[in-house]
């Protein structure tokens, strides 16, 4: 073989390896959409075990001595510098997490997956029957495994670093104090002055039961609205809604309707097709290497924030969709006025369920989860002590006490799959949304005149271009720089918050 | 270690593959499920990728130098005869195939699980669209894998014998000529006198539209009376119904709802419900077996014969139903008398779509698939004359001719998932059917009573401790013989036929 040959040879053996990593995640995902929508109960359990199997399969050979050498090949400058920047960028990905990962031993990871699988099953039952006793073990299991994995993958500072890094890479507990410091008091301060405001929000539209049937299809109608695409996607209902990219050619999601609270299903499921069209635009070339994912979980989570809040709670959005909204339910709401149902999304209160929360509360609940999650991974505190932290914090935090597990601790199913670090995320979407917001105004000028027209095309192309087709090329902090000219910066989510709740609570 | 450590160990590892190809078959046939149901168009061709690479991995662990150095040591005298007689009959079972398989290179296999997966897409929409000649590369290329197999698997006597061998354990085409021979003879004889008689049977249902909605409601309920479990299983519907068991408490059937035409979704719901409840009660004790599985299929088939046919379309069962049937579709017929439905559910035309065939003239639609399978295999016939070939057989064996391949040749999804040696499993059903229910009549003495009071549960209890508790222990072939204490049979399942038919048509 020549050079050449050589070269083309080794990296067809990179992507062949990548390839079958892909099918095989591919397989787990589908698995774990089956075990939240379709599945037969009986079969779940052992489904665990085949899901265990693939995964770890999955991790073995991404951390595998084939793998390990032929990455050591390709970082060889002859192969390096010949290499196209996707597979550049992808190598150099491969390598960090090999490095980190090859530490965590095979067997401990599959008792993992399988845990946290089974986990998952326990926790749904014991959130049904306010059973935090059943779930503790598993918890501390998983905490366990948390903290040694954090020790295993290695950090600087805080050992939080290390679990936070594999969901936003680069960010630490050290960004993340002054981050969220400066978000929870702006955030308090906001609440406050609402807190203080005379004015109440017209509240008729909690009294309205709307039929599942009927919310099911306007969420179908929103989603197609906004640029979800179905040929590549569908809709499913699930107890914890969710997105899940299979290939980016099959990207689905899922959304739960309350007959006496609209505003799960339809904002739940905006949100959800926000990631969708994220994992429906990452470039087919990128498919199969290590770049073709969001650029992080906090990224992601800016996509599903945009197009919930920013558009969906938004008055111009409304002024277009009303009309749609009021002939979908014309046998159950006879009259609502734009200033009324604007007011009703709006509604600021604080309230137990995080995926309930409103849009000014929801990233305290982010924070009061961040807060415990660093604790127990440094060891401060105990999973057994939860519950009670829990509500402590609650009433520190945001005001109210929870009566009850179910509405406590035993609310998300995150720490039952095992995802510590994933929490900050939501918080740091919500932050990165607004900042995209800035910047897409100056080229989309005509943002709100679009939303009244529900001609969704020219911000949805604005987001693939800027943030989709880019992939995982960039770091979410690379992105953020390369997009806006800034960093991390909450300032433009304060701001709007104070001006959207100022107009609506007078205040 | 002493022995029986160095026993246990071997054990051991051999249970360990087990598992490990069982969870990737569990995966590969959520991922066909999900195909069938509900996955996303667009996405269907990347997971026929995924798919290829799972079951490939699986066939390879079958064949593996790992797999054939485990069966040499188990089979060795010291460590076979302690083993339990599961382990004993899957050790034989797994050599047998590991002789056999070992010959496919694990490339072809591969080409050949995708190209199959992409030929069921491009069938689909050839279907639809009455274009054979779309499809004719697939199909082509599939009969030249099939023979290449043939002659790589082995067989004595026909090549085909090498391929019915896969589905039904030592069948053989000169067994078939004999019994297929016998049945064609025996069918033809009653339809001819059924079309010599002046009976015209009822057929008013013909033009009644029964809404999708309810049928699926009355599907379900069959589905548990039965005895199918829902804690274990799930309904759906796909355009070619089917049953999947990806594992014994995860066991899905689906069907197809016409309107015009209820007979397709209740008798199909009741036929992929006897095939459920095989894989439903096949005993945990054998799963991770290479014994925990069906007899074979064509004693699968015989399950969903007896609950369709002998069951389904029988006097004593409607006269237990009709009352809940005349419930559900109050709306869509007024009055119906247990005879005219027992005459409509019965009656006899020839027609050409083999999955609504009548259950007397449908053995006659597989014993045409049969020898035009058997000439193609042997490159006797030629994959692009079949078109023809199967117009001209059905005018030769069932007397009607079809206007266009949608209603012929491109009818079955079979040879596009490359099941050449399938169909004929279908009769052998039948026939077996027939053979069991003559032995269940022995021990069940109030047959018909428990039929008419719709009290299934000793009915199906007989079918579960005779047959489905009995896994893969003995082969269809053994398994008869110790039920009914012959081999294969076609007079009972030809009395039966004639018994009744003689009493609908009163010829």
């Amino acid at each position: 073989m020549n050079p050449q040959e050589k070269h083309q040879e080794l990296l067809n053996r990179y992507t062949g390896i990548l390839g079958k990593i892909q099918h095989y995640r591919e397989m787990a995902g589908l698995a774990h959409w089956d075990m939240a929508t379709y599945a037969p109960k009986a079969g779940k359990s052992i489904r665990s075990d085949a899901l265990g199997t693939l995964s770890t399969e999955a991790f073995k050979m991404s951390v595998s001595t084939e793998m390990q050498s032929i990455l050591t090949e390709l970082s060889k400058e002859e192969h390096f510098n010949q290499l196209p920047e996707k597979y550049q960028k992808s190598v150099e990905k491969d390598i960090k997490h090999l490095e980190k990962f090859q530490k965590i031993p095979e067997d401990r990871y599959r008792e993992y997956v399988i845990l946290t699988s089974k986990a998952q099953n326990v926790w749904e039952k014991a959130k049904e029957e306010n059973d935090f006793e059943t779930f503790l073990p598993y918890l501390e299991k998983i905490v366990d495994f948390n903290r040694e994995m954090a020790e295993l993958l290695g950090y600087e500072g805080h050992p939080y670093n290390a679990l936070l890094d594999r969901f936003e890479e680069g960010m630490t507990v050290e960004k993340l104090d002054s981050t969220f410091g400066e978000l929870k008091e702006g955030i308090q301060t906001i609440l406050t002055n609402i807190q203080g405001s005379s004015k109440t929000p017209n509240k008729r539209l909690e009294s309205i039961n709307l039929p599942a049937e009927k919310q099911k299809i306007l969420s179908e109608k929103v989603l197609r609205k906004i640029g979800y695409d179905f040929e590549s996607g569908r809709l499913d209902e699930s107890v914890h809604p969710f997105t899940i990219g299979l290939n980016p050619k099959d990207v689905r999601v899922t959304t739960r309707y309350q007959e006496d609270f609209f505003k799960t299903a339809l904002f739940g499921t905006i949100h959800e097709g926000g990631h969708g069209m994220y994992e429906q635009n990452i470039p087919m070339e990128l498919f199969k290497t290590s770049v073709g994912t969001a650029a992080s979980t906090g990224m992601h989570e800016s996509q599903s924030r945009f197009w919930e809040n920013v558009v969906g709670r938004s008055e111009a959005f409304w002024k277009g969709l009303l009309p749609e909204f009021r002939e979908i339910f014309k046998e159950e709401i006879t009259d609502i006025t734009l200033e009324e149902m604007v007011e009703y999304i709006n509604i600021v209160e604080p309230s137990m369920i995080r995926v309930e929360a409103d849009e000014l509360t929801y990233s305290l609940h982010i924070i009061l989860r961040y807060e415990l999650e660093k604790e127990l991974i440094q060891g401060n505190i105990a999973a057994k002590d939860l519950p009670q932290l829990w509500n402590q914090k609650m009433a520190e935090i945001i005001g109210i006490k929870p009566k009850d597990n179910r509405e406590g601790v035993l609310q998300d199913v995150h720490w039952a799959g095992g995802m510590f670090g994933y929490f900050p995320t939501y918080a740091l979407g919500n932050v990165y949304a607004l900042q995209l917001t800035e910047a897409l105004k100056k080229d989309v000028t005509n943002f709100t005149a679009h939303m009244e027209n529900q001609e969704f095309g020219p911000i949805k192309q604005w987001m693939v271009e800027k943030v989709h087709q880019r992939g995982n090329l960039r770091t979410a902090e690379e992105l953020i720089k390369e997009i806006t000219g800034d960093g991390l910066n909450v300032k433009p989510y304060l701001t709007y918050l104070d001006d959207k709740y100022r107009k609506v609570y007078e205040y």
